[in-house]
């Protein structure tokens, strides 16, 4: 970390400064130039509060040259990592596919979909139980009654079940679930990202609409400070002047985040484009930029889908996408 | 609301669209051209998901006349709300100045500051116990000490407080202060906003970083959807592609939400700058855009503070800029 | 189109309106609702300014259903449009990569870049010789001397060769080019557009950073409103708020433009990321998301370009590049 | 500026950097640490290209601490520039409304206009001839005979004249006009920049939609750097998620630039807005920011004008609205 120190600083103000790092264990390299003096911070700057910093009257500015986030970063920890959803592997040339609904509408609905998507090479099921809606009046879930039959999906498929958790109080409602998901409108509820951390169990973190790859690796850290490494990154869109599409899926971000952490990062082309036809698209795309898995919006018919509809692709598109995605990662 | 129907229809699918709309209580005004059939939906349509019509084989497009947001509608509700703050009225041609450090960090600061902006003018006291922050290894606030040291600030002073709530456990925590926050983050975690709703206390709704002005709306109308009519809007700064400010201060928002609602709008401009040199410029430009109040942050020592420094202006700093404030309201 | 004719309005007013339209040759379908009136527009509706319409006091709202452009738009051109740049084609299921150096620089560079890429595979040769920069301080291009460089390079390798145009004064200069590139900046610089649509020339036409996909193609239609087809979109990345990468390359918009338009589509991931370690992601995303072509930065050594050298690959990475490229084209 | 050096560099390689640096006359400051070495780059450092550097092999990261704009720097520059048009002073405390139609339509409309806005107050005219249009099918102004009529307001009134040249060819058509503005769109025209820059009249330099701070500070660099100091910066909005209003208000923009540079600053809260109902509020902030003028579209009646009819007000608004802006200023 570098901070630049204002030209009218007293020798004793920056002395204190100086002493003020030195009791954290941060050692400082003062540099005198001919308008400013640079303090170059050396050792772990993890902790310091670069607003804070900024604030101080004698600052100019501040740079970190080494990232905020510690656990999450690959400099610290050059392997990939590897997370486990009840027995499937993602991360570390492990790629899975996660397919299933938006939200958990019947019990032929979820059975159909888990049998269908199965069949097509998927190796995880989604679907949801508690739904964050815009709107207070739009479909909210069929919460506890969801997640008994996404468990008894699994029960008949076998595959593992990625679900979303929206609240602190529904945890113990989700013990059977092998994957809780934070969505993007939660990326930033420290208080959910702590609970999550200390259950222990996987987590897919998306990312928020409007937030920073280096936002998204410091949600990450408070799920990982709590001692649960078990976190799986995904790239869902963000937001943008461009309306045609939903979201803006940011495909730089894949291999932009596998250069900066050691975490799985997956993509999700549904909720990213919020259109059927962009999703094979976005979906192959993601593949091809390195991605470690995609999660995919399935329904028998998306046109009758009580959330999500505009998105979701039907059992026989998502066949053929399964089969190209199989391809794309085959020559990879 | 019109619904846009494909060329490639049968009459007996739009027939049954049709009968789904009537059986909701909307009537159809049906309307054939040579491209398409236009459905015109009457009545009450705040209750249809857009995504899920959308989402229909035979639907080309939708498009909402009228607004998807109900309570909060000015159509509706056409005279000012006014929220009573402990006595402090605000809307409805009554404007409040809201000031306080972004965080309590001990008595000595909050009683300091808290009667040096009530002698400048301010009416409402704010301090931040419980604080959402980027990274996990920042100030996370005094929490429940810091409510003991904000109520003791209250009763040196008199003025009502405001303090934000992150988690659905902290409200009996929060029993006394006078006004709830939910900051930027957490506009669209749902189980907090109900919660807020219910508890029947004003709530200052503060907008998300991306969040539309309808989003916005929306989440008043989670909190207003539980019988809680006691709801002020605070714009505090939207993200852009411009770096030199944290954020953007959407100084239209102000004037618009005026126009399409009945709550009253305030405006932050220590958040939406993050520039204490910045925060002056943006407080006279909401008062003149229009709005019923301003939160301003204020330290004793911005240099010192564990947080928000960067944004803060100091006590003689507010004086001034509490009275030009006051004087731009006098000639409105 | 549909207009939305505000409650207030008189028979007399809806009827001069009415009249309005049908002398422009307009059939209106006009439905009257509860709370509104709508007209339905069938004809060529290209023509009608929407902002216009909605700026008269009667109307509520303008809704288009059929798009601004015309042209461009495959609904009136079903079949993918080919473009052939100097005996090499784009579109219509033909693929080109096109590379070189951001500018031309000195024979020795662009002869060895040319012939690099010739043998990786590349068969299209790019290199700049008028350069916008953000800076008057900054390299501004070889000009008419790096035309002449760029000439020779392609008498060696037979490549034919785009270059980018800035001003109208430079068509004649630019005479044997057989591309000539619009650049982000230019995308709204109409006289230029005109100016290349009457040349007839084949026009490479980048997105602008803040250019909507609607903005793009209806700068396409300032080109083939001038009588020229030979138009090749290109996707560069627009500017949102992460700031990791210089530009978010939006891989959605490659699908959706081959929904939209007939138009062949490449994409720029060089550009688009700004970060050499990015690009082959991007690159490999464009590819299976459909791309027709892909247009990528290689200089000798980057670390010694006079410009563009952050983003540009050298001609080793662009050999790997290139076969992974082939490779994912030929499972499509 | 700061240049921070790989780890992995040898001295042999840092050494030659720093020769070439020294060869430009810049000092260097050299600071070894534990895991990089720091370059303090001392001098004039606004011809050093950042990304040409920051393409090196050794350079890890580089951070411009001085601005990279050099003669609209309020650094060099302490005190406010004063802009003079025809006789109307703006900048250093002298503060002018620029008002008009958004493009000239006849005799009777830009006569009447003129006369309105300056029994008004209004001090200097504003008209568009040559309009830049998204569409090449929507109106495209006047053109000369535009121009025309234009002078002939300008003798009926004494008011001075703005209107915007799009296209170089059109300079010696525009020489009688007082100010020439560069709209948004060719804010990066760098070929029209040096133009009007060699021209030495007046210019108004408008903010393109998606331009940062910076890069409209390089492009009143641009100008300047022919020689031409008379430059006016107008924030007239910036392209955000956010589509209610067409464009967002940067307010803080204006004591940013403030602090920044010396060149007066103005605001277009006609475009910015799109709305004439967000005007007045937008205008009315914009002052209160501190701006030293604003630009205000105004049409004999909004609802028939040809373009921009959406966001114009109409006489008797203006009149109302130039009290309100006379009041704001009175007190500031």
């Amino acid at each position: 970390m570098l901070a630049v120190i204002k030209n009218g600083a007293t020798e004793q103000q920056v002395d204190n400064l100086i002493r003020w790092f030195e009791k954290q264990d941060i050692k400082v390299n003062r540099s005198k130039g001919e308008f400013c003096t640079v303090l170059g911070l050396i050792g772990d700057t993890s902790g310091i509060d670069t607003d804070l910093l900024e604030g101080l009257d004698i600052v100019e500015s501040v740079t970190r040259i080494s990232d905020p986030f510690k656990k999450a970063n690959r400099k610290f920890h050059p392997e990939d990592s590897v997370v486990d959803i009840g027995g499937v592997k993602i991360g570390g040339g492990n790629f899975a596919v996660i397919a299933g609904p938006d939200s958990v509408e019947s019990e032929e609905q979820i059975i159909a979909t888990a049998m269908a998507v199965k069949a097509a090479g998927a190796q995880i099921l989604k679907g949801g139980c508690f739904m964050p809606r815009t709107s207070p009046y739009d479909f909210q879930g069929l919460g506890e009654e969801g997640v008994k039959l996404l468990l008894k999906a699994k029960e008949e498929t076998g595959l593992p079940i990625i679900s979303e958790i929206v609240s602190t109080e529904q945890l113990p409602l989700l013990d059977k679930v092998d994957c809780l998901q934070i969505s993007a409108r939660n990326m930033q509820n420290y208080e959910l990202l702590k609970l999550v951390g200390k259950s222990g169990k996987p987590v897919l973190l998306k990312r928020g609409p409007s937030a920073t790859i280096k936002e998204l690796l410091m949600s990450a850290e408070y799920i990982m400070a709590e001692g649960n490494g078990n976190v799986i990154l995904c790239e869902r869109g963000i937001r943008t002047f461009e309306t045609y599409t939903k979201y803006t899926l940011d495909i730089a971000a894949i291999p932009l985040l596998k250069e900066l952490s050691h975490l799985p990062v997956i993509a999700d082309p549904s909720h990213a484009t919020g259109k059927a036809s962009l999703v094979r698209g976005g979906a192959l795309a993601a593949v091809a930029a390195g991605s470690d898995g995609i999660e995919i919006e399935v329904h028998p018919e998306p046109g009758k889908a009580l959330s999500g509809g505009i998105q979701a692709i039907d059992h026989k598109q998502f066949e053929e996408l399964a089969a190209s995605v199989a391809r794309v990662r085959g020559i990879l």
